[in-house]
């Protein structure tokens, strides 16, 4: 084999690395659990027909086929991996709808995949975790509230830069384009969610192109989203606008809900940003977005809203709402920027050093023994010079070496130099050394 | 959308079975990081030519393109998905073995894909669990005595039928063949890998057909292939067969030294089975097979063995042992005989019922403070009636429902109906009922 090289937009981590995404997964994980999410895996692979009903993705989509099955039309060729989790989340629902209680409650932590171009934080292959609430026919508002709640206590435990989730609400903007008349406020969605790309004088022009706006009209969808608070005043500057629309009202009282439900159990967590509209079509209330302080030039690194018409078959339909926090975007571009690292490269907290070949039996029992107390212990691969052992536990940030005698054991903290018999049975580390540390910049 | 149904091959379980995976993941991964091997992820697509490069497999490979790049040449065309998690790592080590240090642990928790007919415990995408160690030029040999060590002690934990991991040795196989005078040996071993699927009388027309072999020797190689001992009296049994050849000493003393190991710390586990060759021709010395007892007839459920030549570029070279726990097959199998079921199907412990919608702020609070504590909680949807409220708690199997006060806040056992005084910031539920538990046949 010649030495491979890497394939861009499939990003692989070193060792050290892996062990920071494990832990931030662990933290994730563990709050999903704590607020009554329950585990899911959906398959890699949906049929194409799923994959494309939303036009705007099709040309993300891998498509599979079988090496052996050439050009055959088997049922294999209408098979895509899917590109978010959300599609597939939408599809067990409804095949596995008669085996699930309602509201339903699960977490989704799963590789996706897209075929754009990769580029710094956006990648082909990625891995995201999801939570969605699901309910049959209606979905109780409140979960609207949780969901940016969940993330942010997720996050918040971590070594990472804070994050401020934006928060809107599409009936707020749907209802306020509409009580001002444009003619196609889908439309005016879609320019308004190109704001941070092509800037207002292009969104405005689209506004009057695509959506049938007057020129007063667009200015006034503009300054709405220029409206920005961290708490209820963004009600206020939106009524200076002068527009009234039922639809509008109720989107305003979710969003007043939203935020001050979260600056009460978060203070600053979360700001209601009215430019924040989401390029998907099928939310139709709260959406998010998530900006990484201090990398906020990368885009949204937790995304969602919600959705009433994604799970729907016959007369069944399954409103839900769901967030998803991008992890490899998120571990891509702190690890960019050297600002996340693990305190060693590998679990292993102590070395046991091998005196001769003879004694590995005996090392192996001490190992045995360390490992019965949840402390990660490898032997010594042979019985080289003490020098190169110890040099084995350095390169790899190992702590500990072990130090097998006829009278006694000892321990060596290869830090400090610092060197004390010990037994197998009974000597702990100091808890920081235990397992490996993640640190922040 | 019309109701979907599910793809043979791609299983999904619903969330109590993923509680149950999650918990036999976990408790896989916490023995292999106390081992000391560190994580690693490799991405889901490798070079089409890495994949096929081992022709048996060619067959079994999904292909990828992007659905834009319609025809074209472009370098997608040339991805697959990974089949096994060992090509891509032998892969990821010579890639990176710059950044590495050797001897190098790793393990790797992932789903692979084949394109094979799907059959009980057989799927198009499934779950593996491996470990690997590689070193650089030369692998000290201890390292094939652990792999099914570590494997015992990751399985042993978890509420299934006990495993029996069977060993062979290639070199043992090959060296008795050469000093037998066989003419292709690994045409004996690739027909001895057969004995299982087509039987002892056509492996020896198999051996006489295709390894050049004569009767008698073919009779010779079945009735090695016959010797199976859990200590190593099987040594003897080799020797009263009269071949002699040292690369057969060599492999003899090697699978000694892996039975007596394993006799010694782990009793009852591995057994010498010189049956087992191991379809795959990298392989180069012991080789690994696990039975599920019980489950013997749907094949291994754990294999691997050593090989010297998988990776290598150049003049480097990196012999490597591992050993790969096939986590979906096992789980399809357990789960399909109805051995293996969670206590309860979300993670919930407590559901606080809510009085009315005014009080959701003051029931959030209740729920944050038992979180605050690791006691997984919910707030009840609505304010619906608390039979209703109960109801909820009892499908999901939730064992707690929380009663919040004006006088003080009470705490229902619902499956007892004992019911106390407790506050949200010192009750805890005894540790068996925090976490769902994972349930043995």
């Amino acid at each position: 084999m010649s030495k491979p090289t890497p394939l861009s937009g499939f990003p692989e981590w070193l060792p050290g690395q892996r062990l920071v995404e494990l832990s931030v997964l662990d933290r994730i994980r563990t709050t999903f659990e704590l607020y009554g999410f329950a585990p899911l895996e959906t398959r890699a692979v949906e049929p194409l027909d799923q994959l494309l009903r939303k036009g705007e993705t099709s040309k993300e989509v891998y498509v599979l086929r079988r090496l052996q099955a050439e050009g055959a039309g088997s049922d294999d060729d209408a098979l895509g991996l899917h590109f978010d989790l959300t599609v597939p989340f939408a599809r067990y629902v409804l095949e596995n709808a008669g085996k699930l209680h309602f509201p339903f409650r699960r977490y989704q932590i799963q590789k996706a995949w897209r075929g754009e171009r990769p580029q710094e934080g956006r990648y082909r292959e990625f891995t995201q975790a999801d939570i969605d609430v699901v309910d049959r026919d209606t979905l109780p508002f409140p979960y609207e509230v949780e969901m940016p709640l969940v993330v942010g206590e997720a996050l918040g435990g971590l070594p990472i830069p804070p994050v401020r989730i934006q928060v809107n609400n599409r009936k707020l903007c749907e209802g306020f384009y509409r009580g001002l008349g444009v003619g196609d406020p889908e439309a005016a969605l879609r320019a308004i969610d190109k704001l941070d790309k092509i800037g207002p004088a292009a969104v405005a022009a689209l506004l009057v192109e695509s959506a049938g706006a007057t020129e007063a009209q667009a200015k006034a969808c503009l300054a709405l989203a220029e409206i920005s608070a961290s708490d209820a005043s963004f009600a206020d500057a939106v009524a200076a606008l002068g527009v009234s629309d039922p639809l509008l009202d109720e989107g305003l009282a979710e969003l007043v809900q939203v935020v001050e439900a979260a600056s009460a159990a978060a203070p600053g967590l979360v700001v209601a940003d009215l430019r924040i509209a989401r390029g998907l079509d099928y939310y139709t209330g709260t959406v998010y977005e998530t900006q990484l302080l201090g990398y906020e030039r990368f885009g949204s690194i937790c995304s969602g809203g919600r959705y009433d018409n994604l799970a729907s078959s016959g007369t069944d339909r399954f409103p839900g709402v769901g967030i998803s926090i991008g992890v490899s975007r998120m571990l891509g571009l702190l690890f960019g920027a050297g600002a996340l690292s693990a305190s060693r490269s590998v679990p292993t907290c102590v070395l046991v050093a091998l005196p001769d070949e003879e004694s590995r039996p005996a090392c192996d029992r001490i190992a045995a023994a360390l490992r019965q107390r949840g402390i990660a212990t490898e032997v010594a691969p042979s019985a080289a010079k003490y020098g190169k052992q110890i040099r084995f536990a350095e390169r790899r940030g190992i702590p500990y070496v072990w130090f097998p005698g006829a009278d006694g054991d000892e321990v060596k903290d290869i830090r400090s130099g610092e060197q004390v018999a010990a037994s197998a049975d009974s000597w702990a580390p100091p808890e920081v050394d235990l397992r490996p540390q993640v640190i922040g910049a």
